[in-house]
């Protein structure tokens, strides 16, 4: 078992969690319109509501046989730590003290042989199977629901945790599932590589759930998505192996990489990921800019990328951003010496957008130099590499900050879309807007570019309904996806679908296309074991009532 | 019916074929090891052998509802233009007089809503359907297979041939699936714009093909290859349709547009495909390297393309196809001035390559500098842009030379393949090692560059054994196919499956995730009408003898 457990109730761990907002709290109260609570405590594992496990001591015999004595359990620590994800209705439910849903027990297959024979059990036992990596999921995606199945076990793929081979030669890592993003740098960078993935979860979030969940991270518009960087992988489904070998490019068919890739669990298990690598980068500069607005740093990191010269890491904040921002980073990005900076020159009230190059010294220099005249062109005003490196060091704290504002009965939650770069505004507009109608606080940033388009990530923040919090969360998150299928945005850029965002998939993917990969998912999962309530749901049946509030219950 | 079409017995048009080989015949001669034939005249259309057509008057009176009179011909002339694609047993079978298996009739639809109605008729009637795009597949992709059908019909995308929308912000453009490579350019280059997609058989072939076929082109080592290109598609398939929006990047599941890329016409007819477009080059550089030889030249190309100095168009010819290109070509390549400047530099009997970059002249010219000072280190000997002009001139040339050596009496063939770095000198041994077994002239290049592998397209030319033309070169095709199944390359980097490469598409794929695929497909054509005999076909029931053949026949 992997030793690291975030706390069940939230982000992270204790020690990691750094100051809470205490001094930030005057002008989230202004925002908000209203007092904040006292910070309530933590739930106590030992008060969580819990059902019996429902799974009889032959079965569980049985799965021990497979993956040996240590690697099943069903006390009550392990079941609630794999009991939800990190989405704000998981931590809302979880501080309620109810732990329901969670696994009738937690398996963890240490190789791909134990992995299919865990699966070929459970299919014949009809047990759900929800694969589990991180558990850092925010739309659901691992939330231990049954379907028309018993019971249902949380496979965690921590023991599965090695890098199996580096072909240098050829950029290629293969990599097994339950590697963690520090683990699986550690391992590279000691062989003078990187993966160069860094989502905000990075600390917490597993290969195989990169993989399976369609991941980007904060480099990705330098580094590629993970879908750019996977280039073979093994999975094992209940009615077999799927094992596609490394290739750079191929013509032979639909490529299945990419079927296996966003599958969020719902085919089978990802045993191991081929990923591109890279030399591990010589030198990395980020800094922080401030353009005139929102709607003209676009059009600057518009031009930047598809002039060819985009940053690695390039983040925009709109104008509600910058000032959050500025009030909750503190430190290096609010100095006296920045106000100074930017009121001489202007620019107050503006976006703040934060690039990043990486690489050998000299290339990074002329890449900079042409990113900075290109954001110069649009009225950029250099804030020097400070703040930039403020940002870099705080790049995964964010959910810390989540967790105290919970605990003083702050609605806060992210979510995030793509889309052209044509119809990037008119989707911003009717997002904020959407969300406006239930928080007080909506902010925005450009999160990852590319030539064609970008990607929008929104935050919001309200005082919350403690009479209803689901509800209230319901209807902020259903209007926001109802603005992005109308605006014909993504209805998930990062985050995945999961439990969260299922019934939208049919507006982009078409009607047919979901009953296409649901009759893939048939052939490779016959009995339906595999996560159901996920991805290619549409209906509840079989739900617990706590995801059927958040499909149906209060929306409809 | 669009105006221009090829040869029906071989490549193109007689007025842009060109001078025959003559003058280089003796060299030739020495290489074969054998005199030639004197060219044999093509065959005449009336002389074909052709089976009566087996629709009914009924039936063609329903189609001509659907799409018009005009939308639909059962003549010989156009049977016989749809009766094959442009694949060396194709031709083969042309030359030899049989036009069978012909389709029954063919028909073009002007729309997508035309094309919906053709194929729900057909699904009615019980009658095969074979898109048809520029009908150069030289891989069996148009072969008029029935299945298990009474009758087959090729849909010829010819008459949906718009630029249906271009989105300058986001450089997306809608094109139908019918226009052929000069209309794309010459629709996007009156706008300012380029697709920049360049295969060989870029003058025929559509839109839609190189979709369908997940094609790369001469230049996709800097533009990206069609798949990287894809941003939205639309399909029609028996079952309905899948309308996939353009989106710069989406994490809600598996990427559909990955399982339409590649798909072959076996799942429906794609009538929209959204691709990424970029502003005209205004300026661009070819030219010719050598390299002391092949070995050193791949490695030349694998140290630029991970350092990020890949050029736009990277192609470099081991010995033997050096050789054969200074004979052949003739001209710019092989000036007296050529012989005298690399002899000078003794790297006679090296690698030859051809390196293009496109852009803002101050980027080539920086590009290129980084480029060549990579060249060198690995001795290469720049010729200069003379020889890299005359390459880019005869681009599109190859296939009539191909067709002026069927004439007399050459089994000439071309196939390709990519693997990892790591694994390309093994691919690279044992596939002309097992052609050389069949063909006293093997040549390679490698033709597309990717930081984790490259591909390689091997040409061979043996005397045609008259007696049974087809029995020889499936000896040598199977030979070589077995040899890149087992050194673990793909079955094709840019020709797709097709007929030909069907059977070997389960060693990469996994026979389960063929069966995967084969679900999705039973969903959306549940009548099994869309392309029989393609791509997820590994047995072939109900195939013509002649695909039977080439499948099973002289192999087993």
């Amino acid at each position: 078992m992997p030793g690291r457990e975030m706390r069940f109730w939230g982000w992270g761990e204790d020690a990691r969690a750094g100051e809470p907002l205490a001094h930030r709290l005057d002008w989230l109260r202004e925002r908000l319109g209203t007092s904040l609570a006292a910070p309530s405590p933590p739930p106590r594992l030992d008060d969580l509501r819990l059902d019996t496990g429902a799974l009889t001591g032959a079965t569980l015999g049985e799965l021990r046989t497979i993956v040996g004595a240590g690697g099943v359990r069903d006390d009550r620590a392990a079941r609630v730590q794999h009991a939800a994800g990190k989405g704000y209705p998981d931590l809302v439910r979880l501080r309620s003290g109810d732990a329901r849903p969670a696994p009738d027990a937690v398996v963890w297959p240490a190789t791909h042989a134990q992995t299919r024979a865990v699966l070929e059990l459970c299919a014949r036992r009809g047990i759900a199977v929800v694969p589990f990596g991180g558990g850092t999921s925010v739309v659901g995606g691992v939330e231990p629901l049954r379907g028309s199945h018993g019971s249902v076990i949380a496979l965690d793929t921590g023991r599965m945790s090695r890098l199996v081979a580096l072909d240098e030669r050829s950029c290629l890592a293969v990599l097994e599932p339950g590697l963690r993003g520090p683990e699986v740098e550690h391992l590279l960078r000691a062989r003078g590589w990187t993966l160069g993935h860094l989502p905000q979860s990075f600390e917490y979030s597993t290969a195989g759930g990169w993989v399976a969940t369609r991941s980007a991270g904060q480099a990705s518009t330098g580094y590629g998505r993970i879908d750019a960087l996977v280039h073979g992988a093994r999975l094992a489904a209940p009615a077999g192996d799927v094992v596609l070998p490394a290739m750079p490019a191929s013509a032979a068919g639909p490529d299945l990489r990419e079927l296996l890739v966003g599958s969020e669990g719902v085919l089978g298990v990802l045993t191991q990921v081929t990923l591109r690598v890279r030399p591990r980068p010589a030198s990395g500069r980020y800094e922080a800019w401030m353009l005139p607005g929102f709607q003209a740093g676009r059009e600057a990191l518009r031009t930047l990328t598809q002039d060819g010269l985009a940053p690695d890491v390039a983040r925009l904040s709109d104008e509600p951003e910058t000032e959050m921002s500025l009030v909750l980073a503190g430190g290096g990005l609010r100095s006296a010496l920045l106000d100074r900076y930017v009121r001489a020159r202007g620019v107050d009230g503006g976006a703040l957008a934060i690039v990043g190059w990486e690489g050998e010294p000299a290339r990074v220099a002329w890449r900079r130099r042409g990113g900075a005249a290109a954001l110069r062109r649009f009225g950029g005003v250099a804030l020097g590499p400070g703040p930039g490196r403020a940002w870099a060091r705080g790049r995964f704290h964010a959910p810390y900050l989540r967790d105290d504002l919970l605990a003083r009965g702050v609605l806060v939650d992210t979510l995030e879309t793509a889309a052209p770069w044509s119809g990037l505004e008119r989707l911003y507009r009717s997002v904020r807007d959407a969300l406006g109608e239930h928080a007080p606080l909506v902010a925005c940033h450009v999160s990852h570019l590319y030539p064609t388009g970008a990607s929008l990530y929104f935050t919001f923040l309200a005082r919350q309904d403690a009479g209803d919090p689901l509800g209230q969360w319901s209807r902020a998150k259903r209007a926001a996806c109802e603005a992005i299928v109308a605006a014909g945005g993504t209805i998930s850029h990062h985050h995945a679908v999961g439990r969260d965002h299922a019934r939208y998939l049919p507006a982009e993917a078409s009607p047919l296309g979901v009953e296409a990969l649901r009759a893939a998912k048939a052939r490779l999962d016959p009995s339906g074991i595999m996560n159901p309530g996920k991805l290619l749901t549409d209906s509840p049946i079989g739900a617990t009532d706590f995801a059927q509030r958040i499909w149906t219950g209060p929306l409809r």
